[in-house]
């Protein structure tokens, strides 16, 4: 007998674009705890298995930012994919400072496995992303388990470099916004990898996507999006350095710097469509 | 010599599309209060004036809220449009119960002069948006003054059609999603006009769109969208009693019903485009 499908509660479905913008809650046992996710399933879902572009989120947002803000769902209806939008870190935890800082713990997950005490209890988004949240869609939604993109913002484009440098193969199309692109020299990087990871630096390359690349880990031909105008460019993002060792590495990159443009969704909203076909095209 | 422009705090800008999504502060004298808007720039205006689209949102939202959710900055940019998203209501007004409900005082000033203690104060959303507020924009944006539009959602689908057909002439375009189309038999009107106008309800009319139709009024060719699914439909928004009093008055309009969609703005993004093409075209 077949084992029944992982259960999934629905929090909210609406009409969009033709399709069906929901948001979804799971028991999940990597992370131990309820996680939520958002699915956009375009019309052409109605009609059979459609490609899967999963949107990794900054600090601070939510499942529901990416949904409410950046308007990819017109585009997303015309080119026939789902999106996902998975939650940034585990919630309500019952770990004392979860919430005390914007930039680490609660929605603050950077998309690792900690390895350090309290936070190796819940916070699992690695495991979550590659292994149990796609089997959960695959059993939910029509999706096309050979076409699987990836993408996000800041920290969610650090995520979405690093998990697709770090499990090749996995998804066919990547690219990102304003990422987080060298996080061992970031501020922000390095408060959350001591915090994750711990002390000893040399566990923290394995999640930096400049150290990656410079370590001859590979991913499909890359497309990122930033703004001149972004106040985090200089100290927290810098995908100079990213650039500069795909370069080296032989890594396809285009980098696209915007003058003017910050690093909030009015941004993202701008260029989203040119993402999403840049995805659309990969995994046909 | 000529009177300096009325002055004008700009509380934050982002580039978008290739135009500038700005948020601006002011001291109205007609709200004796601060009042916040937003400005879409879209890139035409910085070689000359373009036409002016203004936005009144429904309950709870702010100046923001159509900015972030609808996704019409990108056809703004297309068309040359700049759009106008004004605040709900007056707000910090010190008035004693002013927060206590959603649905009425603060978020849901309803886009009339309220004539009711303590509300007449300040509650003069009315004057502020036919004149001050029209005059202002003049004064710090490339404005065309003869090509002013007009649309809102719900509560300010209510606004649009209201200040429309009480200002033959001053909008040469108008459109509404949801509107609340004949509040004199809502919940949410009556509570509203209760408070804002008092108990005699012959002074209900004048801003009920369905009673001015009726009466004589009106207005450009109006379009219409409303969710079959949303959840306020039947009791609160009634657009049938104000399509069937146009069909009586001659008043143009075009009803559009779409099956399955809700109240939000995942609905309002899916038929955007459609209102902003209605707009230009009567405004070119």
């Amino acid at each position: 007998m077949a084992a029944a499908a992982p259960a999934l509660e629905t929090l909210s479905e609406h009409a969009c674009f033709g399709g069906v913008q929901g948001f979804y809650r799971h028991a999940s046992h990597e992370i131990g705890l309820p996680m939520r996710f958002g699915v956009y399933r375009p019309p052409q879902a109605a009609d059979g298995p459609v490609p899967v572009l999963t949107w990794l989120a900054g600090l601070t947002c939510t499942e529901e930012t990416f949904a409410i803000k950046a308007g990819a769902q017109r585009v997303a209806a015309a080119l026939g994919l789902m999106l996902v939008t998975p939650d940034t870190s585990p919630r309500d935890t019952g770990i004392a400072g979860a919430d005390a800082a914007w930039d680490f713990g609660n929605a603050a997950g950077f998309y690792l496995d900690a390895t350090q005490a309290p936070w190796s209890r819940h916070w699992r988004m690695e495991s979550w992303l590659t292994g149990e949240l796609p089997q959960l869609l695959a059993a939910h939604f029509p999706v096309r388990a050979d076409a699987a993109g990836l993408f996000g913002h800041s920290m969610g484009g650090h995520g979405a470099l690093t998990l697709a440098l770090r499990h090749p193969g996995r998804w066919r199309s990547v690219s990102a916004f304003a990422p987080i692109a060298a996080p061992t020299q970031s501020p922000w990087g390095v408060k959350a990898f001591a915090g994750y990871l711990g002390d000893d630096r040399s566990a923290w390359a394995a999640h930096d996507a400049t150290a990656l690349v410079k370590s001859g880990a590979t991913a499909p031909p890359l497309l990122i999006d930033q703004g001149l105008a972004d106040q985090f460019l200089a100290e927290q993002l810098r995908p100079e350095l990213f650039e500069a060792a795909c370069r080296e590495a032989g890594q396809p990159v285009t980098l696209r710097r915007h003058p003017g443009y910050d690093h909030g969704y009015y941004f993202i909203a701008s260029f989203i469509e040119d993402h999403l076909r840049h995805h659309a095209q990969a995994l046909r």
